[in-house]
């Protein structure tokens, strides 16, 4: 057995073996996540279907509707939203390949928009990130991540920014993206 | 030119009249009046895409993507929420083309389920009626229409029903289905 002379830091690895190469993408785990928190009666959140601008429906049998030409439409919010401890929750996900930087066209326009929108209005906003390499998923204050961008003039932010400004979010079975642990350091209860 | 007797009532029908055979649907109006919220930045609420499962999709060229086979899927929450004053705003919405009731199929067990569910979490939930042949919308408060549906034991809910127990949402050009100033005086300022 190999003695560490650092145990924060081996746990730290221990964690890490553990939910490598699971096999399931950020969305899948978030909606796993969410499920957990609906059944315990934590938080109410969904993600959004995706969008589609439907062109043409053909019915092969009565009550059975089948569509058989539409196309992506460019989303204009956020994929999930929804309420905890009485607040209005927003945020969006997204997996990077990189192992350096995260590129910032990734959230389309209309998102960054979307969150500012509804931030002005009391929401809790967030950007969960996940370094799909190094399996490390952070949580990014939607805001604070916004102004580096509105002022970065880079067209990608460094993985080293998201160390220093976001949470790692941590990983459990039940609960594979615990963004709400993240949320209740944040915000306090009553704040 | 005629005299009426009755003020008011000379108003309310001018308003019916202005409002009748314009030809938008429910669904049209509110997302005019969604707009219109949001460019005031009075409030920042969003249909949902429609809910579709996607089966296949070709690349007839490069960057394109095109959906050949989809299906319509039961939605798993109401089709519209957002943020308004800091609270998080729920609700579904429906057109009765019957003169003296609507039927309580219409609205899925999954959506009561999930206005129960955010209800419980602190939104204000509520399910926007418009029986089409009349054209009035009534604005209804989810719990009081719930709370009719667990006890009726009826298969509809009769149009007086409504008249008593819901608002009627006033129509106005620029917002169509006005339900903001319901919420203001369900829920005044501060409460």
């Amino acid at each position: 057995m190999i003695k560490y002379p650092n145990g924060s830091k081996r746990q730290y690895n221990t964690i890490r073996t553990t939910t490598s190469n699971r096999g399931m993408t950020l969305e899948k785990e978030i909606n796993v996540t969410n499920d957990y928190y609906l059944e315990q009666d934590v938080a109410v959140i969904h993600k959004k279907p995706t969008p589609v601008s439907i062109v043409k429906v053909d019915y092969p049998a009565r009550n059975k509707a089948k569509i058989v030409e539409a196309y992506f439409k460019v989303p204009s919010t956020t994929d999930y939203n929804g309420i905890y401890r009485g607040r209005y929750i927003d945020f969006e996900a997204k997996e990077c390949a990189s192992l350096t930087a995260f590129p910032i066209k990734s959230i389309h326009a209309h998102q960054i928009k979307h969150l500012k929108d509804v931030k002005r209005h009391g929401a809790i906003t967030f950007i969960i990130i996940r370094f799909t390499k190094l399996d490390e998923t952070y949580y990014i204050d939607a805001s604070e991540m916004i102004d580096y961008i509105d002022t970065c003039n880079r067209s990608s932010i460094p993985y080293t920014w998201f160390v220093e400004h976001g949470t790692l979010i941590p990983y459990n079975y039940v609960k594979p993206v615990d963004y709400i642990s993240v949320i209740n350091q944040r915000y306090p209860k009553g704040e």
